[in-house]
């Protein structure tokens, strides 16, 4: 039995960014790049109108232009313009090179062909130059680059509709359990319904990892054994829940010990989620969950999703850190870490009802834990404890 | 031309949540619920060992206990235990109402079917009641409850597969322009990449809105037209770019109009973004956005991200306020609120090189916006500003 600091150094240590993948445009958001990316084409590509307006063949001896035509965003903008003439110009458009300035709309008063400027105006004004947001290669964004929002729009603008990308991990949650039935049925006796893998199927999705699918086994030797084996061969990271106690009926502790996988570390010094199991596959990473949706559902929280993040290239990010003074006295008995699922709001933090391991409803209701560290045994109410907010 | 603060107010006024939607289970993720959910069962179902053990007929006179069967979770458990019986029991199982509690094997013994328990033990201990975590008819979670992982967890282990939510927006996003090319096409003189509509769908993602389709469409009043009319016919929400300045080809002011769209407002006195329309069609919502990526995706984060979240049964929540200190002397010359794309870090905030509306690679290497509201036009270095973080 390992402490959680110990443990999660462990999987950080193991967590790798996966092999670096062309992604194309639609599988950007979110992921991270693998490499420099360097402009393909000078942004914009060639001088632009930043106005609706006209384009100047601009003196400063001339007072009237005539409009020899239009050019509308789009358009090729072939027009050789004299001294004294103009054309009709929109936001976006190319600005002719005999063009030299170009006046917004607002200050042209237009008769017919003819047009006057009503107010002061320069060389070069309202051009957007060619290569002026970023030059034919230059580095547009560096290696390790998230793809935000931002910078999806910032690299579709330049061209580029694939990218070497570090790309999500694909995922089996694997739930075992012979007692399990699937809500919406009739429950029979003894059965309870199955929650862990659509819990963490949920926690999945709400991180953003959407490669994912679901398997749910009976507690056999050999369905376990099968269904790992054959999610070993087509998934990055495999989440077992359930079967990793010392229970006679509990098959995935041996089922991975005879497929080969390697134990990185069976049992944490923690409560809930004892029996938290890490171990890899070759390249494979492969966590079992206890069975109990609070045990499964905080270790998910506080090991598997950092070790999502370092494997997608995102680093080991845990949940976010803070302090805050707890509502009553807290007696740890069990010379373990514990995790409380607990409520905090301005800088307090009430120890919500149901620690137990098997109860999700204080953890649905809970927006933070309280971490209690091995060896600190008497919390005061009002002392300051350690939280991770959900 | 109206203020930042009055577009706001009105977008949060006229932003609703939809109506209550039935939705299944594997939909549940990141919902509001629409209407107090109760326990349709008792959670356990039954008393329930928490433990790997034995199931004991316990008498404090009694040393040794005869195992009469086994019980696995999922069994029904049918045993009617006399004084001095006990049966074997698994984590989850069911334990018969014969037994009074239930011992870890750890501190058991274990001699053919005999068993001595080595360490004091006591009437009901290591037992689940039935019904302890929550009783059938009990309140399980409130209306307007986020389904966050656990409590997806914690109401398919109730049963449900099936909740009254409000659902997530369908959305159509529509970037209009002639002058656009797909990304990964070659690139002819006058054109551009489009990327709004992109960053856009990267954005819908990035915060958890899946339902949404992207279309494409030239700059001719009839395709506008005709297409936002289809959209309305089966999306929620309208995301326009493009098209929605005073020029002779921005289409998209004319095809609302004529539509019969009701504008909530035009033109907000910010920059970048002025020409920004909120409009409602039925139970519909329009936003169209300036064609500019800088100024859409700033558009895009400040109000219909919170119209969303306000749509989606969240609240209005916008970008998360903060304040830093500015590292530049900055003179707002636009008589107008200006969101400036920044960099934060350690209470401090960097001003970022190329704030032109048309510029994307400063708002990809951004984490925050500075607000300078309109009327505030010095601030100098090191002064105390807003800050929105991305």
């Amino acid at each position: 039995m390992i402490s959680v600091e110990e443990a999660l150094r462990l999987v950080e240590e193991y967590s790798q960014p996966l092999k670096a993948k062309v992604l194309s445009l639609q599988n950007f958001t979110g992921k991270f790049l693998a490499e420099d990316v360097f402009s393909p084409i000078n942004m914009p590509p060639f001088n632009q109108s930043a106005m609706d307006g006209y384009a100047l063949h601009y003196s400063d001896q001339i007072e009237s232009y005539t409009v020899i035509g239009e050019i509308a965003a789009g358009d090729t903008g072939q027009f050789e313009l004299k001294a004294g003439e103009a054309v009709r110009i929109f936001t976006g458009a190319l600005v002719p090179d005999s063009a030299n300035t170009v006046v917004k709309q607002e200050i042209v008063e237009r008769e017919g062909d003819q047009i006057k400027i009503t107010e002061p105006i320069a060389v070069g004004q309202n051009i957007r130059l060619a290569g002026e947001q970023i030059k034919q290669g230059e580095l547009a964004l560096e290696k390790g680059s998230h793809l935000s929002a931002p910078a999806v729009g910032f690299l579709s603008g330049l061209g580029l509709n694939q990218l070497n990308c570090i790309p999500h991990p694909s995922i089996s949650i694997i739930a075992t359990g012979s007692e399990l039935v699937k809500p919406g049925t009739p429950l029979s006796t003894g059965k309870i319904y199955e929650s862990n893998s659509y819990m963490l199927a949920a926690g999945l999705k709400q991180y953003g990892f959407t490669d994912f699918d679901v398997i749910q086994i009976e507690d056999t030797y050999e369905s376990t054994k099968k269904t790992i084996q054959q999610a070993l061969e087509t998934k990055d990271i495999l989440i077992l829940s359930g079967g990793i106690s010392v229970g006679d009926y509990d098959f995935v502790g041996k089922a991975l010990n005879e497929i080969g996988v390697e134990q990185i570390f069976y049992k944490v010094r923690q409560k809930p989620g004892k029996p938290l199991f890490f171990g890899r596959y070759k390249e494979k990473y492969i966590f079992a969950l206890p069975g109990n949706p609070a045990a499964a559902m905080t270790s998910f929280l506080t090991y598997i999703l950092p070790a999502l993040g370092k494997i997608s290239g995102a680093g080991f990010i845990g949940l976010r850190k803070d302090t805050a003074n707890l509502d009553v006295a807290f007696h740890n008995k069990a010379n373990r870490s514990v995790f409380l699922k607990a409520y905090s709001e301005n800088g307090k933090v009430k120890l919500l009802d149901g620690q137990s391991s098997a109860i999700l409803k204080s953890l649905s209701e809970a927006n933070c834990f309280i971490y209690v560290p091995a060896g600190v045994n008497e919390i005061l109410e009002g002392d300051e404890v350690d939280i991770l907010w959900l």
